[in-house]
């Protein structure tokens, strides 16, 4: 981050870093630094802050990096290669570069010579009509990124574990005692409306998909219905 | 939003929606609003905070939406469908449900009530050890999400109005007469166990995610049952 002047978006900043598994932040000529502004809103991403190296100047921080992308508003003038998030991403854990992401002052971005600097530009896709990102948001966006392509990298995403489903014997059981209170009640006659109901019926339920638990409680309802309706019946 | 304690963090929020050319902004029930530190950090985009809707509940803010989508961080105990910001973009444009996404309190996210309100979780693949984001920045990564989704081109066809699911506001309705019609038939008693009831009966249906005509078709059911048993009591 060079010259940033608020020192909550160096916090914010720690903090999407740290939630992406990021660690290796680097402050050029911070304006207000070290400050509790900045870890206030680092909530829990102090040691990124703590271990932040400050430097004078930009040379310095990129002496060992082998790949610079700089964060720009899209300039249509200056005929750079661009990199959207994702593809920076892409190309970063491709080539597996030492790289340094530059990200420049809340109001006026990278100074052209910054821009030098850049083997690419990174340019996150925004409304054009309001195009410039929070420095911490875009550094939140761009770690993201990366954050996803190296999950995308390792393996497949762990399925939800989840209650096993019921059988489609206890979905067709379940529909059967469905269907015997539906004529109990009068709401199902012999007519040829009478299937489309059931199709309709079956397809709901189908997409909930209940678990054995579940269908034992649409069970139990069911059950309670008639024998509340022959309770009544044989009051005398 | 829901009970934002910090309007840094909904100011944060709007400017990051309108980057990415998003403006419905409801805020439910926040801390500390207006305030000049969320028009501060909206930097630019105090339209869309201008234009938020403040409500007191999230029935409100619900009421007419079709799918819900809510921000959590991964819980393990629970099994609901979720979502990563990518392909939850992909569901959302692909349908074209007129859909919330919740995002919940900075230290303490959204109550299980809150969840039961939705279809999916939103999971924001994170840092293991430190899986939290601030609230904003969770708002900018979904927001980005959406915007390189619309980039693209994906746009769902419009559903016809009867496949269009029932909106929140139907569903409540929906179970507020399952309730009466469960009391009447005597399946639910003012317990302690009444509750865990009717939020699995919640769940059941809310994963159904019943059309316009199935939930009319499902109320259909529970006013033959009323009538059958208001029929046979009035029997001599």
């Amino acid at each position: 981050m060079i010259q940033t002047s608020h020192p909550g978006n160096i916090g914010a900043a720690a903090r999407a870093m740290k939630n992406m598994d990021l660690e290796d932040l680097v402050l050029v000529a911070p304006r207000d630094y070290p400050s509790s502004e900045a870890f206030a809103r680092a909530s829990g991403a102090e040691d990124v802050l703590r271990s932040a190296r400050v430097v004078d100047s930009l040379k310095e921080a990129l002496s060992d990096r082998e790949l610079v992308v700089g964060a720009s508003a899209r300039r249509r003038s200056i005929a750079w290669p661009e990199l959207d998030p994702r593809a920076a991403a892409q190309h970063i854990l491709q080539t597996g570069y030492r790289t340094a992401i530059l990200f420049g002052r809340e109001q006026t971005g990278l100074t052209n010579e910054e821009l030098e600097c850049c083997h690419y530009l990174l340019n996150i896709p925004a409304n054009p009509e309001y195009s410039s990102l929070n420095v911490s948001q875009a550094i939140q966006v761009m770690a993201y990124e990366l954050y996803v392509k190296r999950l995308s990298g390792l393996k497949g995403a762990e399925p939800p574990s989840q209650e096993r489903p019921a059988t489609a014997g206890a979905m067709a059981s379940y529909h059967g005692h469905l269907e015997r209170v539906l004529r109990t009640v009068g709401f199902l006659h012999p007519t040829k409306h009478e299937e489309s109901i059931q199709r309709r019926l079956h397809r709901i339920y189908n997409r909930a998909a209940p678990t054995v638990e579940e269908l034992h409680l649409l069970r139990g309802i069911l059950t309670r219905i008639e024998r509340k309706i022959s309770e009544i019946e044989q009051e005398p």
